[in-house]
């Protein structure tokens, strides 16, 4: 099966942070690469996937990259696919590698999730493919609704823990 | 013709900022909406909004709003839609509305974008809505070509400034 | 007993720190709650929540809330309750959580705390009970001789400590 | 009538962002009165004013401050009333008067509202108030519903602006 | 002896920061004391302090607070005699507590020093008493005479250690 | 009458914010001077001042400077009288003048006051200088004093607006 | 004469700060060239421009970009020439913009100067340059004594400004 | 063989993170010194250092110092040579010493490199002295190819690691 995200990092160190969209993409049954590709020691490489992985058919890239952050960046100027741009904390608690990857200049958007926001950046990629794909988007609403219910479970618990005064 | 994209804005006055994505979905002819719907002061119409945007056939949503900024994440809580956050400069140089866009909780992304970013969010929409559409793909490829070439063009202005010892 | 303060937290992770202010409440004999609800993953129990606090004889609520806050302002949105906001450091340093909490916009308040101060939250919730309860005011004097007495105690043992050349 | 919101201030300087507050007050048809009072240059005046608000009648203090903002915490060290915090941008946009009012020790909490927002820390004393007071929690419930409708309404107009491919 | 410098501190649990101060202040036989005050919990007792520290002998005062760090200027209100502002890292790595001390209204000056700079806040003690004082002076003088050969011996080693091609 | 307090400031541009300082030293009738050096652009003058300044007769130094503020931390270096700090505005709100001047290292404290508070730097300086002269202690009692008068003047103004429900 | 020094901006709304940079060079009769050049827009004429800097005889270079800007850090890693990173005040007063030029990864140096800081780029294009030139060092030389002298014809001008009190 | 790069260290507690910057000249075969020297503490050492450096063959100097991190913007006061500065993260995340390095006034830059990156200090100084040098050029370009490879080959291990649904 061909992968439809492609998960970009700018360093193999980024990998543990990384994992966490990998395990949401299996989950989502979505097929994915993931690869380490460095904006500033591979450009080369870098502009060689950027500018075909539309043709290999993938329809998102997720791309990390902690400190001056260019990855996700640089990507987005090379291809026309959404590019989802994941700070990792690298430095200065994330904050340099958060305004590298939000502030784009007009004309090439990055959409940016949180600092070290794995899961987030693969479940943004996961809405994007469902725009289209209804099998998806149930997928999608059944999780939110496990989401809901793992609150809900930790509630149940939360109330069995007594406290003097406490009510029922 | 029905919208394909809401554009929220926390309020009204966010308009004049808002407009420059307006400009931008026009230039795609990509049909849009835009609502002032707030957060806290209207959670009932925010909510009526956000679970019938889909089966209105809204496919993104692009969530404006300054400050304490909850309103694209509130968003994004009662949808299975891609939600597009943009932070408003109202406070702090605009890091309040970033911070409280961007750094959702796992299992909630919003896609953010630069502070003031109109034209960004809108290009991120465009983008989503590409994914599967060739013929958008097609316009977002000649979009790119005609920001490169404005700068090319200003190149060319800059050249022809001439400073003592410039050479040619 | 019916619960008169409502300790709501995003995360059952945020327990810990909000065990502080339980028991304050405890101190004060308080009767009091506490439930995890997520403005993002349970969007419709914090709404049936909020909207059914005060009919349910709450007074005052506090919501704790990390990263992107949101729960406390979107409480806030749907009751005439005070909600008490408390900043969770789960991300840079917890300022992404202060300025998502006291940030809001005109028209919807947040009584906003320090960040991890939970001890401070559930003392602001009795100073608020208080205003119109003589017995409880005067717990509250009560309390706040005893947090001096503390400091004066303490220093005594600090006065003990010997340095050359320390006067007496 | 007796006030029963005190309003200070540490500087004059700060009164036209505080007629904001005075304005609320007065639509809620609550008294109160005004007063500058300087932490660091009227010290006594302000312990004074802080010992015997409560038996002047005070039930809630609303304290204004910019820069390193001590006024807040020190009325809220010397009464058992609940303080309000009102962090005024007089320097760096005012983070420091924020950090100042909101990060104060355990024991002595002060409810800290957002910079420069005195319209929300005189509806947080009106939520206080109202506590134990049912015509002025309806009032406040009219006041949310009135904040409601000109989001509304400013909506509709909103809707009246045509854009090309704007839908109806 | 009569202390010639008062040691503040806001918490006792300061106490291990301080006693670099308290190291200064014996090695240049400079008679002191030291106390835990809380701007916040002991109010009275720091008044007292404040009014009675130059009757009482006192020349400076050094006040170290964490958090929102009002004791240095709280000090600085009640009396004429400097204060020395000594920022504690509590939270936020120190910059809520340093802009709430060096961020002071016009007329109450506080003498700053840095984050945790127990040791330069006591040296900055011994400055002031030096200005009458060429006793005093000529310790100073030697002092940096030391702290310079320190580095000067730290240099030697350093040349010592041998990397290929280093030179000498 | 020879000068006992030294203003030097880093640049010229300085001269607006640094002449209140010199308000109040005339106000205190201490004889002053007024110098422009660069710590990176006038080394030797720097070095000539700060090694000459006590033999001189100068007493204190007050050292204004924006930026990469060095002039302060520069002088402190080569002389063994007190120097008084004072970050300007030139950039970043300030921020990066305050911490440039008040992150010494241990060894060489300066007594840091805030961002453009020059007539905090002005009242520092005396403070210092009536450490051992009870006629400057009398005088900086009796500025403490007309301060005073100066807010409870505004206060009865502000009493004198009334407002709708206003008590007296 | 074939430029040595390439000034390249992100936007050519960036030329007003950077014509302070032409000037430098122009005093120091060094040939340059400047154009506009965006990471993000135009990636092929970037990298075109960085891979035949070198052969067209270019020694060194000056980047200059705002928000995310990652134009600097793109160059860097195309080409052996040192690059001069200039970050331009386009948000955030600058902070985006130098924290995405200054933290570059390990092995692909930008050598970064102040905010707007282009004349200290210039300058520091020309100290490059000179580290084998005789001729250029002394120039550099001149130039910091001619920087010297306004500092101290500016000092003579204060000195000539009397105060009272102001001693001669 | 003489020096031709100088490492400066404020402190030789720094002395752990510039082992990396020496590593790297030891790399490309260039003759270097480290030293170190306080700007507060031995400032007379600094001022013969930085005037004699020239003279004795240095070609560019390596400054590292933290907190407000003065050495290398004086070396640069007192120098023609290029001043490379290195900020190290003592305190605040390395921000102080950032600021305080990079934001140098008009007239003397500091090339500043990330906070702690003092593999690029060192590779900058190579850059610098690669101008000239063709033989270091080859080298450099290796050592960029050679990055490269170490990114690439981490790229394969990376694709071995197999996730289910992992195309290849």
């Amino acid at each position: 099966m061909k992968p439809r995200v492609s998960i970009i990092m700018g360093s193999v160190s980024d990998l543990p942070i990384l994992q966490k969209a990998a395990i949401v993409l299996n989950d989502f049954e979505i097929p994915f690469e993931m690869q380490a590709l460095s904006a500033h020691r591979t450009p080369a490489e870098v502009e060689d996937f950027a500018k075909n992985a539309q043709s290999r058919g993938i329809e998102v890239i997720i791309a990390a990259a902690g400190m001056a952050a260019h990855l996700p960046g640089v990507i987005a100027s090379m291809t026309t696919l959404p590019v989802i741009g994941l700070p990792v904390d690298s430095s200065l608690d994330g904050m340099d590698a958060l305004l590298a990857i939000v502030q784009m200049p007009p004309g090439i958007p990055v959409a940016t999730v949180g600092i070290n926001a794995a899961m987030n950046a693969a479940l943004l990629s996961v809405q994007i493919l469902a725009v289209k794909d209804e099998t998806l988007q149930k997928k999608w609403s059944d999780y939110k609704v496990a989401l809901k219910e793992k609150i809900v479970k930790a509630n149940q618990d939360l109330a069995a823990v007594k406290y003097p005064f406490k009510t029922n």
